[in-house]
């Protein structure tokens, strides 16, 4: 396979989807056991596994555009901060205590910290940390978070199995396409059912982007993508507790754990992600497979990451941003305001409907406490959602003054806010696109500054800087993992 | 907790139940988010997670009847017999090469081998080589093997934290209790979407039994169970392929480290198992929770546990059965066979349809090969599911004979053979419940005599024989882990 240059390859899958190539056991399978009845299938469904191992296992730098490229740094600059900030948070803390009895050698480092781990371990633990503040970046066509899983895995292999920066990155890049382009053929019918989508759709990109670092076959790699389908991780219900920054952390270990196998050979379906009884038909009601195997190496789903400026859940960040331009516009004082009425989408209320959180994490759940703390601070970084702002007084009392409304007409990325005024003022702030989405990305500076404010009680200033820089520069580094050395405290 | 005596609990656990006790969750969640609608729940769900969690923690050995005792160590008994027996196939020779850079100290065995490895890996590999040969225990029920996932974790975990006979035996049953009850409250549903059951609740049998040695505090079960569910392990789409032993060997490491995170207190929802967007509502479209919280501490599944006369899927037993009985009434040559019609359960179409199977693997998918080797060597024993024996010319000659319809009437314990011969004579043979059925079941001899024939290979014939008793004696050791110990050649 290595001998066939990338453009054949497309070409190669390209037609054979167009011609509708079907999995040889749909193609047999004509008899319909449940009834005994004789059926044809309605659709020839594509070799999706196959054809997605064949993109991973034939994926060049080379071959990826200056747009793309960019769009990778800019993923790990902002994962790298995310996992340095939370990497002081009890639930690294307890998942590092833990699991030490049990590691295997000190393979890799724990970012920001001075433990080391064998790989999946410190996989897990760093995939944890960079998931503690719901800060991390969005693939906002699935809600998954693309990082963790993907670089969470080879940023701790590459400390096993040393890789230049360039092919570190193309590794990142394979993994969140294959995570997202996944996400994309099940979402959100998979989401809506109650599945976490990061650890479900991400242990696929990890296994990927692992299995692309350890150079397995096709053959292997399809091995590895149908043991990482065989380990979704995590549902709905987690969210509020350490459970859910254990899904990432979860689908990263996985993703390695199963590229590992698939690297000595042990075995797996072919067709793991299209099969009757595989993946995508057991866990979602919804396969569209185009979704994955259309246009493979030339539409790029992780030129399409964001990042947030707001430390958490995304559905939140249009209030935030609504209320925190009010404040800004108007100089608003949080004692003069009657009451704060939103338009918003359903899965505002769905995934934030915590109307008294009493703790940091809980107030992450919280549109109440969200625009309470936005307006009263102007702010919704991390120090927003401490267990101290959701006790303040000021805000407690403030966030009882906000009243979501459910409108279904009103799309995840917008608000419509009206405030009323103490003095009667009424004031309006409708919002398309929150701060930190595609139309309104924020800039390198902006990721910039949000790492600093991350890492800056936890890392010297000049250390923070050369990291940032190490991020930025990854592709000339000629060992990637020195970019997780230098996240250890000196 | 542990000072709560067993009855008080369970009479707390009835009538929480009978009085229709709510999660809070469900019971405040009046707001149906996706429509807008406000909507009363159906009917109110029993605060399942926490109710098992309790049984779990306070179930203590002198409270199980010699009944449930006895099938408990024929329980162990079966599967340290398998175990054995598959611990030289290459599916864990592959398995130990792949993780062995990765694992900790050498803290437990590898059964019928000299590596050790760390307790979450040893509990991986062991329970891949339980489930190899597909020869393990069944709960009929619902077609979980309920010991991989199970005795995998605590015979790891006994030689890392001591614990006598007594208590390993009730962590057993504790833990098999846990993950078929599980299994029954989403069986068929779940395993006809394409599950493998024994991979998805497994996970929570794991993680009881190994939190019941670790001695948790019921909330800390409580996090364990949710920790666990967050980790369902393998697709239907699997069998055939070595990722079908992975299944159980992965819910084994799982509930390993869902147990060992909760114990230092790494959190998860108190409602994983029953919340809108938890496990059962996610992964199920049937959520039957009195399975699981009806007559905790009285009615035991662990006692309703069942053994393999043939190492292949219980669905292949009836017509195995009935194909060594006519062989052995009529001292059949297969030469002189003309045709062999099998009425059977859809599911044996389902689960084993392989017309032409080219491995011993993939022979235990194949009816055809089944009901022919039966016939031809008198036996469907691990040596009858080889390589050789599927490629025999007789066997592949005799396997185009057999003729199975898919029949809805005819129960999964069931089969109608009729063989013709080419003398015109006309043999019928109707087998109700075959052998190894509970109707039918294993002698504690047959199961002594199944275990030599899988170790006779690997150990000598007095290893084999202490090992035996080691395993009958269980209750009187001192420390459980001596039964890992002497599984290792010497």
């Amino acid at each position: 396979m290595a001998s066939i240059d990338r453009r054949s390859f497309l070409r190669v899958a390209t037609t054979a989807v167009a011609a509708g190539a079907v999995t040889p056991d749909l193609a047999v399978d004509s008899v319909d056991s449940d009834k005994g009845l004789m059926t044809t299938p309605v659709q020839a469904t594509p070799e999706v596994t196959k054809i997605l191992a064949r993109y991973i296992v034939s994926a060049r730098y080379e071959d990826l555009s200056a747009t793309v490229r960019k769009e990778g740094l800019r993923t790990l600059l902002n994962w790298i901060g995310v996992a340095v900030g939370g990497s002081r948070h009890e639930t690294v803390s307890i998942a590092a205590e833990a699991l030490a009895p049990f590691s295997g050698p000190p393979q890799a480092s724990i970012l920001g910290r001075r433990e080391r781990f064998d790989v999946m371990n410190a996989a897990f633990i760093n995939g944890v940390s960079s998931h503690i503040f719901d800060y991390d970046d969005t693939h906002l066509k699935t809600i998954i978070h693309p990082a963790g899983p993907v670089v969470a895995a080879i940023l701790a292999l590459a400390e096993f199995r040393p890789i230049d920066g360039r092919n570190f990155l193309n590794a990142l890049v394979v993994g969140v396409e294959t995570e997202c382009r996944i996400g994309n053929a099940v979402y959100p019918d998979h989401y809506d059912r109650g599945w976490h989508i990061t650890g479900t759709a991400g242990v696929f990109g990890a296994a990927a982007s692992a299995g692309k670092l350890l150079g397995l076959s096709e053959q292997r790699m399809i091995w590895a993508l149908g043991l990482a389908a065989s380990q979704p991780v995590g549902f709905r219900e987690s969210f509020g507790s350490m459970n859910k920054s254990f899904n990432p952390g979860r689908a990263a270990s996985n993703g390695l754990f199963a590229a590992f196998l698939a690297s000595k050979n042990f075995t797996s379906s072919d067709q793991m992600i299209e099969a009757k009884r595989g993946w995508a038909n057991t866990i979602s009601t919804k396969q569209d497979y185009k979704e994955i195997v259309d246009g493979l190496g030339s539409r790029y789903e992780s030129a399409l990451n964001t990042y947030k400026p707001f430390a958490c859940g995304i559905v939140m960040h249009p209030a935030i941003d609504a209320a925190i331009q009010l404040r800004e516009q108007y100089h608003l004082d949080a004692t003069r305001i009657e009451s704060i009425h939103l338009r918003v989408n359903p899965l505002v209320l769905e995934l934030t409907g915590k109307k008294a959180p009493t703790t940091g994490l809980e107030g992450k759940f919280s549109i109440y406490h969200a625009v309470a703390v936005a307006i009263v601070e102007g702010a919704a970084g991390e120090r927003q959602f401490s267990d101290r702002a959701v006790q303040d007084p000021t805000i407690v009392h403030l966030r009882s003054c906000v009243v979501p409304v459910v409108d279904t007409t009103v799309k995840p990325s917008q608000v419509e806010m009206t405030m009323l005024l103490k003095d009667g003022r009424k004031l309006e702030k409708s919002i398309q696109h929150a701060k930190g989405s595609l139309e309104s990305p924020m800039t390198d500076s902006d990721i910039e500054a949000k790492f600093i404010d991350l890492a800056k009680e936890i890392l010297p200033p000049n250390q923070i800087r050369a990291l940032i820089d190490l991020c930025w520069n990854l592709e000339k580094l000629p060992d990637a993992s020195a970019i997780a050395k230098a996240t250890v405290p000196v």
